[in-house]
Order: structure tokens, then sequence, then C-alpha cells
């Protein structure tokens, strides 16, 4: 077998923002999106990084997003704020949203910051993240951007996987980091099924009638299902009416097809809040505290056959490490895509290693 | 069939007030108690009721309660506070922690308040819906009164059912109202089945080998399991530390279980946070945007045998109109205990029709 096509992250961060720039970003702001998206990838969040490129080219070029865009707190409090994100990339938006909630959650304890007219950011798990990496706790809400889920007991989908991701900072354990999607699978399981010719678990999706639906290849025609049934259901529509409708985003029948449509305005809705634990105890003490509860969870007795009780967050820690030191494998058919348009927009393109 | 035993609202929040008096609390503070316990009777949260008056009278009587404790707020900044429960009823922390949250919504946009060293405050969704009777929007977040979950591949029960409600207010529609457990079935429900003598189905518990519960007799020896597998044991955790850890209170091993232990303090952590709309959005439209949406759930195309799609939160205010028309039920074994116990305290018992 040969070895995978591998790229490092400064290389591919590189790329993204050679890209960017060849359709109209300033540089800055072109540096600013690949940092985010390379950061995707070194992840392990392999759907939201590099994945997404050709989709936000295909995007600007049709003149669907704003690559100049004026992004700015619209309304304003202490310990609050709505951006309007002037239909620029999700990533600017929600960078300067995130900022923005950290500089209020150290000021006033906490900071809750929306955006609408926002586009697509990238894993949920990146602004979460931001915050524990400023020794705060993040909490990060959106409405997805294409509906691939119905209300429970109907086959219309009227939601998204709208996703949650909450980071807490610990110690010696590092971040506490939950990133998940509403739906037992993300859409993007979905499409790297269908990408790999293979069949889906029952459970993810069911098609109109009810019944379960394995063959990624007729995924138009289903629905993905919420976690915990009714639970998920309510629990998408709830984080959609928060980062959706509270800012004045698109929520509901509103949410376009980023995939399949290049120029309707999504006017997508994102949340970012950030804590300050000092506002709260003893900030020293907690994350000693959260170490301790990370010891407990992994000491517990284990079921038969498991090997190890996993704490969120750790994957994508280990994820890290392993691409840092060993790059960020690249699938064959998104190499080829990218070169593709690498040649066409005259940009360099992704050295690495393998083939 | 015999007409079931049913009382008013009125009548049970006049017997509970007396109850709670009789062991030590003051009138004010046992008639506010006694006031949302009733609510959560009217609204058909029956595990959260007055189902849990002989536990909390028995603890109170064993000196594990303090009856008149100094509720106060630890820190606070504009937008955020901690408050110090002194170990007293767990409902008259979080009404006191809503009315500061509501507080600090309207005047800076955004009300966070966390709680230590409380006890049991009753159903989620009542201090959630607080907020949204305010024409805000409510969160609610808690660390649950005893540990029934184990961490995801564990069977060694270190996490609660931690639950989350969220209440966002709309026009026609009354609020939209999300009131759950992380796991897949609360712990009350298991205790219903055991005391009804019903078989559980599968997939709520699993015992020690993995395999499915469904004697609710031996819940004991197993263990619930989250809503969606390994996200449902991440969304527990990270409520856990944002309502317990992040305030100060037990969680994990700390955790105290309130249904067997009456006498060691039980430090509840939980969270309330409010939003005011019109920080966000103009909140006349956000209302009816909210309307628009849940109009779009009811209408959307449905599977075969499901006569009509559900939104949440409208199950309990049905409830709340049935009740309030045709009385609270109350079950036999909880009355005649509830008769012991009236008599005990020299309190006239509850009055109401059928038998």
């Amino acid at each position: 077998m040969k070895a995978a096509f591998t790229v490092t992250a400064a290389e591919l961060q590189r790329f993204i923002a050679d890209m960017l720039a060849a359709v109209g970003l300033p540089a800055g702001d072109a540096a600013g999106v690949a940092e985010l998206m390379a950061q995707a990838d070194l992840t392990g969040a392999d759907g939201h990084g590099v994945f997404r490129l050709p989709q936000y080219l295909r995007r600007i070029r049709a003149g669907g997003l704003n690559v100049t865009p004026n992004i700015r707190a619209e309304r304003e409090t202490s310990a609050s704020a709505v951006i309007d994100g002037d239909n620029g990339m999700g990533h600017l938006v929600m960078r300067r949203a995130t900022e923005l909630a950290i500089e209020k959650a150290r000021a006033h304890g906490i900071g809750w910051v929306g955006a609408h007219h926002s586009n697509h950011a990238g894993p949920a798990a990146l602004y979460a993240d931001l915050a524990a990496d400023a020794g705060l706790v993040g909490i990060y809400l959106a409405v997805g951007s294409a509906n691939h889920m119905a209300p429970w007991g109907s086959i219309e989908p009227l939601l998204s996987t709208n996703p949650i991701a909450i980071a807490v900072p610990g110690r010696r354990h590092g971040t506490v980091l939950l990133d998940m999607a509403t739906t037992v699978a993300a859409y993007g399981k979905v499409k790297l099924a269908a990408q790999r010719g293979q069949a889906m678990p029952e459970g993810w999706m069911i098609d109109s009638q009810g019944q379960p639906l394995t063959d990624p290849a007729r995924a138009k025609e289903g629905t993905l299902l919420p976690i915990g049934g009714y639970k998920g259901y309510g629990l998408s529509l709830m984080i959609g009416l928060l980062a959706g409708t509270l800012n004045g985003a698109a929520m509901g029948s509103q949410v376009v097809d980023f995939n399949a449509d290049d120029t309707t305005l999504t006017n997508t809705g994102h949340t970012i809040a950030v804590l300050d634990p000092a506002a709260f105890c003893d900030a020293d003490a907690f994350r000693d505290e959260v170490d301790r509860i990370v010891d407990e969870l992994q000491a517990a007795a284990r079921l038969p056959g498991v090997d190890r009780i996993r704490v969120p967050g750790e994957g994508r820690t280990e994820t890290r490490r392993e691409r840092a030191a060993s790059g960020i494998p690249l699938p064959a058919e998104l190499r080829s895509t990218l070169d593709r348009l690498a040649a066409e927009l005259g940009v360099p393109p992704l050295a690495g290693q393998g083939c």
C-alpha cells in the first residue's frame, strides 16, 4: 500500500491563504481564515477544514459571499453583542465575535455574542477552544448550513444538525471539549460514506416512510435522525432559536442549502458565550477540580471489552499531536480537486509527502 | 373503575405550605416553595412536585437542610453572580437566582447566575419558564441530585441525569420550552415503573455486564443510558462542569444520593441564564419569528401513522390547561403517604375529589 499524501499544517495554511487571496480576500483576512481552517484539519475535523475549500471558492466566485465585509457590532451592552457579519466568511465573523466575548467575559464575568449575516465557520470546537485557550469557558451554538433533519414524526427537513460545542479548561488534562451535532451523525459523515461507497449504519437516517436508510447515495430522500429521538429534535430546535432567531438570522425554512446554492444570502447565525471562572469561583481551584473529575472518569470501572474511558476532547488532542508530528492526511480525490483549482487560480499546489 | 383522586393546585399549594411550615420553614418561604411545587404538579412534572415532599420532609426533620438559610449573592458582576444557598430549599435558592438573572438581563442583555450549597429544586422547566413569563429567554442547567449514569463505556455511576431546560417566548403559540434529562429516561420514570410493577423498555438502563436491564427492581445494579450514546455522556458531563464545578458545587463522586442520604450536605449546583431578546434583535419581531417557526413545524409533512408534529412545551401547556380544569390526579400510594405525614404533623389532609 502506498503511503497516504500528507501535508504540514503550515503548508496547508499557506495553500488555503493563497487560494482565498486569489479569489479576492484581503491578505490578512485570507491568512486569518486559513489559520482556523488548518486548525480544523490538524485537530481531525476532516469534514470542516480544507474539505470545504472548493465550496467556499465556488460561492466566492459566484458572488455569493462578501470578500470585503464590514463586520461590526450592531447592538451591544457591557456583556452582550450582536455582530453583523455583512455576509463575510464565517470564520472572520466568529473570530471577531469570540474576541469580543472574551473581552466582555474578562471585564464582566460573561460575554454573550451572537452573529447574523454570517456564513459557515468550520467546526464548532474552534471557537469554544479559543475561549479555553484564554483560560475561560466557551460555549458555541450554530444553525447548520443546510437543513437535513425533520422535526420528530416528520420527514420534512426544517432543521439542521445545529451543533453545540462547550470547552472547559483543566490543568494537567488540558481542555475538556465537547463538539457535537444534535443528529446521530453529522451530514459530513454521510458525505464521507458516499465518497467511500460505504453503507451507513441503521439509526443515522430514515426514508420518507420512516424506514432505515443506509445507502448514502439515497441521502437526499431521507432525513437525519436526532440523538435521543424527540429530545435531540428539541435540542436542535432550541439551539436554532438561540443561534438563529434570537440573532436575527435564518432558521427553519429560511435556511439556505449552502451545499447546493452558491448565490443566495445564507444569513447564517451563530452564538459564542464566554464565562470567566474567576467570576464564579476560585479560578485556580476550578482547573484542579476539572482535573479531579477527569481523573475520576478515566479511572471508572469499565464494561467488559472496553479498554479505556474517554473524556470529550481527548481524541481531538491526540489527533492534533499525531498530525503535528506526522502531517495531515488528504484523500486522493480531495487532493486532485485542490490541485485542479490551484492550477486554475495560479496558486502553487499543495506540497506534501507520500502520494 | 373508580374516579382517581384529584386536588386543585390551590389546595395542593395550601397543603405543601402547611407541611413545610410544620417542619420549621418560615411561612413566606413555605408558601414560596409550595407555589413552585404545585406548579410542577399542575404542569405534569409528576416526579418533581408533591411526589418529592415526603423526601424533603425526611431530610428537614433529620437536620440535613437549613430551614432558615441566609441566601445571598457571594460573587457578583453587572451580568453574573453566584448565589450561596446556605443549604436551603433549592426552590428558594433558584427563585432568588432567577429573579436576579432577570434583573441583570433587563439591565445588561444577559444575566448568568449560578448557585452552590443549594438542594433539589424540582423540574428544570420551572426556572426557565419564569424567564419566559417575563418575556425573556431562560436557560437552566443543574447537577442532578443522585448519580445514576456512568461515563460511556463504564458501569460506575459518576454522573447524574443533569438536565437542561430552555424556554423561548413566542406570541400566539406561547412559550417553546424544552426540559430534558441527558439520559434516555429520567430516574423518576424508573421509580414510577418500579411503583407500578412494570418492565422498562430496553435502552433505558444496562447492567454491570452491559446487558439491557428491564426490571426496575434491579435498578440499583445498573446505570441509566445517555441520549445518543457518547454524546449524551458528554452533554451530561459538560452540564455538570457548568452547573456544578464552575459554581463551586458538588460534581462527580462528590454528588450525594439525595434519595438515600438525609443528612450529608448535598452542595447542589444549578445555573440560570436569562437573555433579553431586545439586546439582540427587535423583541416584537422575535416573538413573531418564534411563532412562524412553530407554524412551520406543526405543518410539516408527517411520517405514516403520525397524527401531529409536536413542539417542545406543548404537552406541558396542555397538561396545565387540563389540570387547571379537572384537578391534579394523585396516585393512591402517594396520597396515603401524604395523609400519614399530615396526621403526624397535625396538618389538615389534602382535600380533593374522587377516591
